[in-house]
C-alpha cells in the first residue's frame, strides 16, 4: 500500500497505492468543495484530492449523484481521492447527525479511495480532562471503524486520526494505541489552531510525539495544514500528506500564499512570485477584475506555489538537502525558526532515520545546522573510536584536508598537561566547522569533506568548537593545538610544545583504511578486514584509494564519492568472522535464504531481525538465523522501518554466497 | 533621470527614465543576443534589456540593419535598451578593433538608450600593479567618453564602469573619480569571477567600497550578475540593475536557475518551482524533447524565476522587509551566508540609509539579524538618552510591554553595587530580544513593539543581551535584574534587593511623551515640546495616545502605527525655539521659500544643507538660511541622498508657515 523510495532525516519520498492510481508523497491534496469547485486542480498539477463526505451526505442532490455515479464523477477528478468524515463540522457545530459506522458505509458506497472515521478533534490547550475524554471516544471510534472495515470487507483505505490536544503524552498514547490497529493511514488531527496561533514550537512537539510512535509503513497526513510556509519543516518530521483548503479560502480573502508567508493583495505593488499568474498580471490588473475572476486567478497562484513547494521538497529529499531547505524556509517567521530550534531536541531520532551517505554536500546555514543528524552522528562515532595518547589539532586547509595539509605545521600549544610527544601514539585531527573534529585518516568519508560553512563564525559555532575540545580533552593524556587555531579562537594558552617541529601528518594508507573501517563498521573491523599482506590500488587520475586486497584477494573497494568501503564477498567473510551477532547484520528468514544467496534483494517481510545501529545506506552482512553469511548488501531503511514494512526492498543485495 | 520611490537599508525602488520609457528598479536586463534571440523576453515580463554593441558592430549584416532601423528594431524590443561596449570581448580576447570614441559614436548611431564606454575589466586577485595600470586606462576612457558625449551633444545615457579588481582602495578611488564625472549610470564591473568562485564575502567588500563612494542619484548596475540567488543581497547593498545572460547560457547547459542555487536537469526527479514551465512539464518531458525546444523552455523557466525574484525584492523594499528576504536567500550557500555576515561590518552605513519607520515588523531570523540597522540605531539612540540612577530590568511580556507588565513584579537581583532604591530616580526597561533594552516609556515606538524573535535563543543573542547589560551597567549607579531574567540567562547573581516589593512600572503619560520626543528628536526635545499644561487625548478604542496639547494648543499627534510624534505647527515652533541649528533642520534656498511656506513639498535641488543625522522618515523642521522656520515635514531621503539629487522630492511638507 505504501513504499519508501528516498529518505532524508525523517522525511521520505514514498508511493501510496490506491484504487485510482499511485501517488508520490509528500503530496498536497487540494480540498474540493463538492458542487462549488471552479478550478480544475488536476490541470494545475494536483495528483490526489480530498473532499468532505459529510457535506455530500447532507446535501440531497449531491448525495444522490455520489451514490449513483461515485464521488470521483461528482467532483470530476479521476485520481486518488480521500474523504474526510464530519469531524470538522463536529468540532465547529458540536454535533452532527451521522454515526461512525454510517459515515464509513457512506464513504465506501460513494467509492472513496481513502475514508475517515469520525474522530473528535480536540483543540490545543484544553484541560487535561477534556483531552482525555475526547481521546477516549476517538480511540473507541477508530477501533470500531477498523473492526467494521474488516467485518464488512470494506475496500477503501481507512484513516485513523491521532488526537490528544497539546498533551504530548496523550498524543503518544493515542499513536501507540492506533499503531496496534493497523490502520491504512494515520492523520494527525487538530493542529490547525496551533498553526493559526503561530505555535510552531508546540506543533513540533505534537507532531514528533505522534509520529515517533506511529509505524513507519503507513503515510501520515497533517490534517488541515495547507500553508506552503510549513510544508518543508513538517515533511522533515515525517509528514507525507497535506491538504489545502487554504488555496481557495485565502484567494477569497484576496490573500496570496508564499513560502515566505502571506501577501495581502491590497498591499502589493508587485506580483512577488514566478508563477504564471504573477508573470502575466499586475496587482492593479487583479484589483480591477471582478471578484470571481480574481479569486480564480489568486487560487491558481496559491495552488501553483503550494504544489511547486511540494515538488521542491521531494527534489530536496532525493538530493539529500532537505534540511538546508527547511532551515531556509523557517526564516519566514521567528515562530517557525522557534519550531526548527525545537526540532533540534529531536535530533537523535532524526539521526536514526537519516541515510549514512547523500548526493549533496552538507551546507551550514546557521546555529540550527549544528543540531543536524550528520554532526550528531559524527561526534557519537568519534567518541567510540580508539584513542591514542595525544590528540593533535591541526588547522583547516582546503578539503580534503589530508591532501592539502602542509608538511611543516609550525607551533603547537599545550592544552592541559604537557608530556613527551610520540607521533606514533598520537591522533591527528583537523579542527573545523561544521564537524568539529575531523581525524585526518577519515577526512574523505562523507560528509567530512563534502560540506561547507561560512568563514565568519557565529557564537554557537565557537561554543561548539570549544565543547568539542573540552570533551575530547578528557579522552587523551595530552592535547596539542596549532597556533593558528589558538589565535583564531583566542584561546588562553601559553606553553608551546617543545617538540612542535616534529609534528606533521604522516600519511599511512593502511592506518587510513583501517580507521575508515572502524568508523564505518565498528572498532576492530579494520584489523579484521585488513589482516594480512595488504595491497592498495589507487586511481591514476585522482590518486584516491580504489581497491584493497589482502593476501591477493580483493577485500573492499573504496567509493570515490564518499570514501566508504564497499565489501567484496571476501571482505564480507572477514567482517563476519571477526564480529559477533548482531553487529552489521540483517537476519532473514529461512524461506528467503535461497533467493538471498542467489543475490536477490531482501524485502522487508523476509527480515527477522537486525542490528539496531544500521542506518539507511550502510553496508551490511545478510545472515540466516544461524548467523550463516548469505550475502552482503546495502540497507535502504533503518531497522524500525524494515520491521514495520510488509513489502518493499529492505536491503539491496550486492553479492550472494551460493551454497 | 533617476528618482527614488521607496527605500529599505541601502536598497531603493527607483524609476529610471530613458527615451524609450521608464523602468522601475531594481530591474533585471535579460541579455539579448542580436540575431540569435529566440525568446520574447518582453512577453515574459522584462521591462529593459541589454545587448552587445560590439557584436553588432562586428557583423556586417547586423551593423547595416542597426544603423538603418535602429537597435530596438534589430532585436525587436521597444522599451529601454542598454548596450555594452566590447569590454567583455576585450577581457576574453585581449584586443578588439574599435576605439573608445568609435564605440560611443556607434551606440549613439544605432539609437541605444544607455551606452557604455570601453573600460578594462580587471579580474579579481590580480597584482596590484596590473589593477592600477588597468584602472588608469579605465578612468581615462571614462573621462574621455563623458567629455566626448558633452562635446558632441550625444543624447544617450552613458555608463562609467567602476573597476579596481579586489583592491577595495582602488574601487574606492575609481568610484570617487567617476563621481566627479557626473556619468548617467555607474556599473560595477568584473565581479563575475567572484561570483563564479563563490567569493561572496569579497564581493560584498568590492560592491560596498564602490557604492559608498558613488553618488546616490545615479543607478548602479552590477554587471554580469544574473543569478537570482544573489539579487536580494546585492539590492540591499544598493545595486539597481542586473543583467542576465545566465537565463540562456544555463538553459543551453540544461541547468535551471533558482533562488536556492542551480539544478541540473539530469539530477531532477521533480520540477522544483511554481512557474508555468515547472507546472506543465516533468523532468522526463524535458529530457525527451529535442534540444532546441528544451532550451527554450528552460530559458523561460530561468527568466520567470529571475524576474519573479526581482519583483519579490521590489515588494520587500516597499514592505520594508528586504533584510528578512536577504537573510533567507543567503541560506542558499554557506559562501552567501559569509557574504551576509561580511555585510554586517557595514551596518553603520546601511543604518544611515535605512528609514526610521516601516510597514512591516522586524523579524529576527538568526545571529545576522543582530547586525541590522534597526538594532544598531536603537542601541545608539539609547546610549544618548538621559539616564537616572538606577536601571531596573524587567522581563518581557506580550507586546506592547508597557500595557502588559504586571503591577507586582516580584524579586530583583542586584548586579554590581547595592544602593537604596528610589523608584522616581530609576529607568525601567524590558530585557528582550532582538532589541536588548527597551525602556518601557518608549516601547510602543517602532520597531520596539513591532518585532518578533524565537523563544529558543542562539548563543549570539545571549551574548548580545549580556553585552547590553555590561555596557549599560557603566551608565548607572545601580542595576536591578528581575529574577526570571537571572534564571533564564543563568546569571551568577546572589543578592536580592531588599526593596524588591516596591518595584513596579508607574505609568506616567507625560514622562512617556517626553521620553519619546527625546528619543525621536534628541535630548531636551520633550521638555521643549511639552512645557506647559499638557493635555493628552487617547483613542477610545485602543487607549493609545492620539493628541497632545499644551496650554490649549495642539502640539503633536502620536501616530498609531509606530508611536512616533507628528508635530503640528505649534509643535514645530516649540522644537525650533528649543533647539539650535542644525538639529532636526533642513535648510532650503531663498527661491523655494515661498513655495515651502505655502506647504508645497521640498525638492532635492532646493535643499542647501541639512542635519546629517536625519534619516528617511524622520519628522523635520524646514528652515531658510537665516534659520527662520518655514514649514514642518517628513524627510523621504537622508542628507547624502538629498545632496546628490537634482530632482525629486526630498521632504514631504506637512504644514507651511505662511508669511
Amino acid at each position: 500500500m505504501f513504499e519508501i523510495k528516498a529518505k532524508d532525516n525523517r522525511a521520505r519520498v514514498g508511493v501510496l497505492k490506491t484504487k485510482h492510481g499511485n501517488v508520490t508523497t509528500p503530496a498536497l491534496m487540494p480540498v474540493i468543495h463538492p458542487g462549488r469547485q471552479t478550478i480544475d486542480v488536476a490541470k494545475h498539477g494536483a495528483t490526489i484530492v480530498i473532499t468532505n463526505s459529510y457535506i455530500i451526505y447532507k446535501d440531497k442532490e449531491l448525495k444522490e449523484k455520489a451514490l449513483a455515479d461515485g464521488v470521483h464523477k461528482l467532483i470530476n477528478f479521476d485520481g486518488p481521492l480521500m474523504t474526510d468524515s464530519g469531524s470538522f463540522q463536529l468540532s465547529v457545530y458540536g454535533d452532527i447527525d451521522i454515526s461512525n459506522t454510517e459515515v464509513i458505509d457512506f464513504q465506501e458506497a460513494i467509492g472513496t479511495d481513502i475514508g475517515t472515521s469520525l474522530d473528535i478533534p480536540t483543540a490545543p490547550y484544553v484541560t487535561r480532562q477534556k483531552a482525555e475524554e475526547d481521546l477516549e471516544i476517538t480511540l473507541e471510534r477508530s477501533k470500531e471503524a477498523v473492526q467494521y472495515k474488516k467485518d464488512h470487507n470494506i475496500e477503501m483505505l481507512l484513516n485513523s486520526v491521532v488526537q490528544g490536544s497539546t498533551f504530548t503524552d496523550l498524543r503518544e498514547k493515542c499513536a501507540k494505541e492506533l499503531r496496534q490497529l493497523d490502520a491504512d493511514l494515520y492523520p494527525i488531527g487538530a493542529i490547525v489552531p496551533l498553526m493559526e496561533m503561530y505555535k510552531y514550537s508546540d506543533l513540533v512537539d505534537v507532531v514528533m510525539h505522534s509520529i515517533t510512535n506511529l509505524p513507519d509503513n503507513v503515510p501520515r497526513h497533517l490534517m488541515g495544514a495547507g500553508h506552503p510556509m510549513i510544508f518543508a519543516l513538517c515533511v522533515a518530521m515525517g509528514c507525507d500528506l497535506f491538504d489545502s483548503a487554504a488555496y481557495v479560502l485565502y484567494a477569497e480573502d484576496d490573500r496570496l500564499l508564499s513560502t515566505r508567508g502571506t501577501y495581502k493583495l491590497e498591499n502589493l505593488t508587485e506580483m512577488p512570485c514566478s508563477c504564471e499568474v504573477c508573470s502575466k498580471y499586475t496587482p492593479d490588473d487583479l484589483r480591477a477584475m471582478d471578484k470571481k475572476e480574481r479569486v480564480k486567478l489568486i487560487a491558481q497562484h496559491n495552488l501553483a506555489v503550494s504544489l511547486g513547494e511540494i515538488r521542491t521538497i521531494r527534489q530536496a529529499i532525493n538530493d539529500g538537502d532537505l534540511m538546508e531547505l527547511v532551515e531556509e524556509r523557517c526564516r519566514a517567521h521567528p515562530a517557525l525558526l522557534d519550531g526548527l530550534r525545537k526540532l533540534g531536541e529531536y535530533s537523535d531520532d532524526l539521526e536514526y532515520y537519516n541515510p549514512s551517505t547523500k548526493n549533496s554536500a552538507f551546507f551550514y546555514t546557521g546555529p540550527e545546522s549544528l543540531q543536524r543528524a550528520e554532526i550528531r552522528r559524527h561526534i557519537k562515532k568519534l567518541r567510540e573510536m580508539d584513542k591514542k595518547s595525544t590528540l593533535i589539532l591541526a588547522p583547516p586547509t582546503r578539503k580534503p584536508y589530508s591532501k592539502n595539509i602542509s608538511g611543516k605545521l609550525g607551533r603547537f600549544y599545550v592544552y592541559g598537561e604537557e608530556l613527551e610527544l610520540d607521533l606514533e601514539d598520537s591522533d591527528m585531527m583537523v579542527l573545523d566547522l561544521p564537524f568539529g573534529l575531523i581525524p585526518l585518516d577519515i577526512d574523505e568519508v562523507y560528509p567530512l569533506s563534502q560540506n561547507d560553512a561560512p568563514k565568519i563564525k557565529d557564537a554557537d559555532s565557537v561554543e561548539f568548537i570549544e565543547d568539542c575540545i573540552e570533551e575530547f580533552a578528557e579522552y587523551y593524556n595530552q592535547i596539542l593545538i596549532h597556533q593558528s587555531i589558538v589565535n583564531h579562537y583566542d584561546f588562553d594558552l601559553e606553553r608551546i610544545h617543545p617538540q612542535s617541529d616534529e609534528i606533521r601528518y604522516i600519511k599511512d594508507d593502511i592506518r587510513k583504511i583501517k580507521t575508515i573501517a572502524d568508523y564505518q563498521f565498528g572498532i576492530g573491523s579494520g584489523d579484521a578486514l585488513f589482516d594480512g599482506k595488504v595491497k592498495i590500488e589507487k586511481s591514476k587520475k585522482t590518486g584516491k584509494i580504489r581497491h584493497i586486497s589482502v593476501d591477493g584477494n580483493l577485500v573492499a573497494n573504496m567509493r570515490a564519492s564518499d570514501a566508504f568501503l564497499v565489501l567484496t564477498k571476501e571482505g564480507g567473510k572477514k567482517l563476519h568472522q571477526a564480529t559477533t551477532y548482531p553487529h552489521n547484520r540483517v537476519v532473514v528468514n529461512q524461506d528467503s535464504e535461497p533467493f538471498t544467496r542467489d543475490g536477490k534483494s531482501v524485502f522487508c517481510q523476509f527480515v527477522v531481525e537486525m542490528d539496531e545501529n544500521i542506518r539507511p545506506g550502510d553496508e551490511v552482512l545478510i545472515v540466516n538465523e544461524n548467523d550463516d553469511l548469505l550475502a552482503i548488501g546495502k540497507a535502504l531503511l533503518n531497522s524500525c522501518e524494515i520491521e514495520s514494512f510488509n513489502n518493499g526492498q529492505a536491503i539491496k543485495t550486492r553479492k550472494g554466497f551460493k551454497k
